[in-house]
């Protein structure tokens, strides 16, 4: 059975050195987050993730989702127990509003329990987490009368939520999507239509699932412009919050998958169910956008905390496995081989994982800094700023950290050799669980457009400067020689992608095809230089803790090891990246499409 | 159900323009392989792939191998019809000796079908596969009276073979092992222990199952040096050659696994079991190593069959599935969307794969050629040259091309969006099935060790110099300024390799955890650069094609097209691994065991 031990120390260092938190107390619901409240949550929530729901993550994934011939989905034992448990600790109440019940704390404290929840059991912690983003689209454009119906049984946790894009002719491109939505002499919609890909769409959980559903009304557009959104419970409701009839959407079935098992993919059939439109006629695509964002983020969460108990369970291998000498002498000679640890090759996997992970936790947790910034900061402009930087970042936080927390979990899977291939052990769970991440939500392909024809360029590149500026000012402001190899690397990082921006601005805009070849490249250019910038302010709060004499030396001159290793072992991939992204779209596109 | 297309033309082209067959006409073997033998070959290995083996792979997976109560394991439905077919088709003759019922041909031509084998179902082409293995072994170190003995039915495909090797406790460590002979009366061993993660240990395809078993002498010592080899057969021979008494060896369990379902992984018990030991006492290590390097170009060889089925679905997906438009205006007007061919990223995702792809069936072919030179080359000067150089290769072809295939796999799979994680449409299990490639026959990290640790260094570097010599000439022999993009990136990436080869000589030896911190780069820095070089040799034979007014210039012109990519996108990495290498191993080692 694999381990999990929840990083809440990492966390907390992160949340004071790189947030810093204890800066933002005068901002609504900060003020609540002490120190002493902080620990408290991360602590709790910890131990539950760590408890409760790692215990179930590999059953989970064996038993799976099964669904009856009633068109009722149960999931693997455990999960009700522990979804209850889940209820009643409050987990899913940390940052919703105390309008609606909610704790209203900082989303960026609510990001590092999210991160827990998803390295425990991810197939789990996606159903309340489908449901945040559901809330989040109810409290953006639902109606006043909408919210107070909706929201408190959801933010109890009470119902669940999903989003309902997909159909089977069309993901990425909406302006296809078929369903149709019929309007009622009562105001209400009849939706007909067939939905897939619906994570959580049908589970033995909660009492209602709440769909928020996309659909064209008669006379729209067949276009992205003619879409509405639509709420459409399973369970209709009366008017004093008691369930109602059985609506109109069925689980036709579900799929059989690679990974996430225990999240159950529904196909379902809006069969004239009844639907209240929710925000504006023909603008639902902006409201399911603000779900998305948010929920993009989450994905960013879930690439990194694959990586994570990937590298942890890697850790404990490494150290418990004996085989063969070290190059330099053997270091248990009393036994017949040395614990696998010693080896450089070995040490390689694990501190790759390791500079990954404390890295994308850093930039979550700071990106989840900007979202409160975005809502909560004092002024406009420092509002603006923030929903610069994380407009920007989100697109890199969900593609690149995706990508990478992929490679982790697959290069911690191989630090187990032969075993790390076998179900019991769990790694290979952990690979094929993370590889969804990069898929939905849109796939770092369409990520990575967003962020090259759209992010960059928005409001006239301002979050570009912003980002950058910020990244020169850490510079600027390092002097300690320490960080000579760090600032060095990010320096040139930081050229790379001056130089290749400049390069889009000259080539994208004359040929849009030279912006979608360079778009992942560029993505991953910005990942790796966006981690490297966290690094260096990690680093830089080291070496003042160290010269101030703090108690937990090791752990100060353990992210000085990490962070240099960053600097020597992923920062020399941008000038590479470049170089590829600076090819252009000619020979890709010369090739005949009937030639490949 | 995914499709399969065996690339005939292309590694007939492989086998022209980089093998160039016709100039050993003169060799053993090679007489046989005419252009219309090796045609007629090809062509129907590939239908026998395509319309046999293909359409059984995606229902194996699903179905999985059964063991029974009593120890005996069932493949999935249709195995045991395709296997007949295949013996019946002499698939498995092609490379094996005469004397013993084989075709004698090239090992080259054998190998080229072997990638179609594996492309097709790699789970199922494992049983064969690893059986040649252990004839292989048998052939170069088994006496007279063992090779007439087990050698024929193994050549027929009545019997299979396999390696048993590893143990719960030691992997890589062989040294570690517990699994005793002891010496009966009448010159054979009992032999008692138990091997874990055999595959294809038990099944019911074949007749008899030749275990080739590592296993200690009484009085041997508890190390490396210790180690016999003994065939140990489940059913016992009569002196007929007719089968006599089960033996004392069994299927304990198998094992659930990531992929590879269809093939059967099993624990296998020694309980007294009756073995023939073969080859000298105590140098078992070294017939097992005979296996293991045949292997090893096997399992790169797979690296490479699941990229290539991967991208040719991709591809089939690309041109069919429409969604959004192309960044340059509308392609297919008059429907609602354009092919997603027609973005820039998704053929950055198939070109990846491409490149790929092409480049490794060159490298493979390539590297067949030196086994069937350093076997039967007409000097001693020629075969040590071919014997050099694949010794050289073998765990770059292993490595480098496991890892990439893995990579391609994945990629590909993104190329579908969300239906690539469906197991319907059978993208997610050539990931899975590709993973076990980077892990066994020594995972790629000691692939890694291998090469720097042993190979580079073997008499004197002779290996190495011979191989860098090789590429130069390529280069000094190519003026075409078409080529100018890869000669460049090529004599860029040769210099990287000869200037990290320089830091190794320098600080590896002083401090062997710095090879040991460089091993893996330097294998990627090493595999991309010979892939480079066979790109090279193959832009110039279509440069040279179509001078000489080819009749199919679009298939010449497309390498062309490809071998750009390669150079705009692959090799630009080579300067980004040799400043990882640089960096060396203080980093990593200053990290303390318990501190990670």
């Amino acid at each position: 059975m694999p381990l999990y031990h929840a990083p809440v120390k990492d966390s907390q260092f992160v949340l004071q050195a790189v947030v810093g938190l204890d800066k933002y107390a005068n901002l609504p619901g900060f003020a609540e987050a002490t120190p002493d409240m902080v620990a408290a949550i991360l602590e709790a929530g910890g131990k539950f993730c760590e408890e409760v729901l790692a215990p179930l993550n590999l059953p989970g994934d064996i038993e799976g989702c099964t669904r009856h011939d009633d068109g009722s989905v149960s999931t693997p034992a455990g999960f009700k127990a522990a979804y209850d448990q889940f209820v009643e600790g409050g987990w899913g109440t940390l940052m919703a509003e105390p309008e609606w019940g909610g704790q209203g704390l900082p989303y960026v404290v609510g990001t590092a329990v999210q991160e827990y929840l998803s390295s425990a059991n991810m197939a789990f912690a996606m159903y309340p987490g489908l449901s945040e983003g559901a809330q989040s689209a109810i409290a953006a454009v639902g109606s006043a009368e909408q919210q107070a119906r909706w929201l408190p049984p959801m933010v109890q946790g009470r119902w669940t939520g999903t989003m309902n894009l997909t159909e089977p002719h069309c993901g990425t491109d909406l302006g296809l999507i078929r369903t149709r939505a019929v309007r009622n002499e009562d105001g209400s919609y009849a939706i007909t239509g067939t939905k897939i890909f619906i994570s959580a769409g049908e589970h033995d959980l909660a009492e209602n699932i709440v769909h928020l559903v996309l659909a064209k009304t008669e006379g729209a557009p067949d276009t992205v412009k003619g879409i509405s959104l639509f709420i459409v419970p399973k369970f209709l409701v009366n008017d004093d919050g008691s369930l109602g009839a059985r609506n109109g959407v069925s689980c036709g079935s579900i799929e059989h998958k690679m990974g996430i098992h225990a999240n159950s993919t529904c196909v379902m059939n809006y069969d004239g169910a009844t639907g209240y439109m929710i925000g504006e006629e023909m603008k639902g695509l902006r409201a399911m956008f603000i779900m998305m964002n948010a929920a993009r983020l989450g994905v960013g969460v879930q690439g990194l905390s694959q990586g994570e108990v990937a590298y942890q369970n890697a850790v404990a291998y490494a150290r418990d496995r004996r085989q063969g000498r070290s190059l330099t002498g053997a270091k248990s000679p009393d036994d017949k081989a040395d614990p696998i640890i010693v080896h450089p090759d070995v040490r390689r996997m694990l501190m790759d994982g390791r500079a990954f992970n404390e890295g994308a936790r850093a930039l979550i947790l700071w990106g989840a800094l900007q979202v409160d910034l975005s809502r909560k900061a004092a002024t406009p402009e420092a509002r603006e700023l923030a929903d610069d930087l994380i407009g920007l970042l989100t697109p890199v936080i969900k593609g690149y950290l995706t990508d990478k927390g992929y490679d982790i979990a697959t290069t911690s899977q191989q630090v187990f050799g032969g075993h790390g291939y076998i179900r019991e052990w769990g790694m290979e769970q952990f690979v094929r669980d993370a590889r969804i991440a990069q898929i939905y939500e849109g796939t770092n392909g369409i990520q990575a457009l967003d962020l090259v024809g759209r992010k960059l360029a928005l409001n006239g590149g301002r979050g570009l400067r912003a980002w950058l500026a910020l990244i020169q000012e850490a510079l600027d402001g390092t002097t300690d020689p320490q960080l000579d190899t760090l600032k060095a690397g990010l320096t040139r990082a930081l050229g790379d992608v001056q130089a290749a921006t400049m390069w889009l601005m000259q080539n994208g805009l004359s040929n849009p095809d030279n912006a979608g070849a360079a778009s992942t490249a560029y993505m991953h250019l910005m990942g790796i230089t966006a981690l490297g910038h966290m690094w260096l302010v990690m680093a830089r709060a080291s070496v003042e803790a160290l010269a101030a004499g703090a108690d937990d030396a090791a752990f100060y001159e353990t992210k000085l090891i990490t962070a240099r290793y960053y600097a020597e072992r992923y920062l020399p991939d941008t000038t590479a990246l470049r170089k590829k992204l600076e090819a252009g779209s000619a020979t890709m596109m010369a090739m005949p499409a009937d030639a490949f």
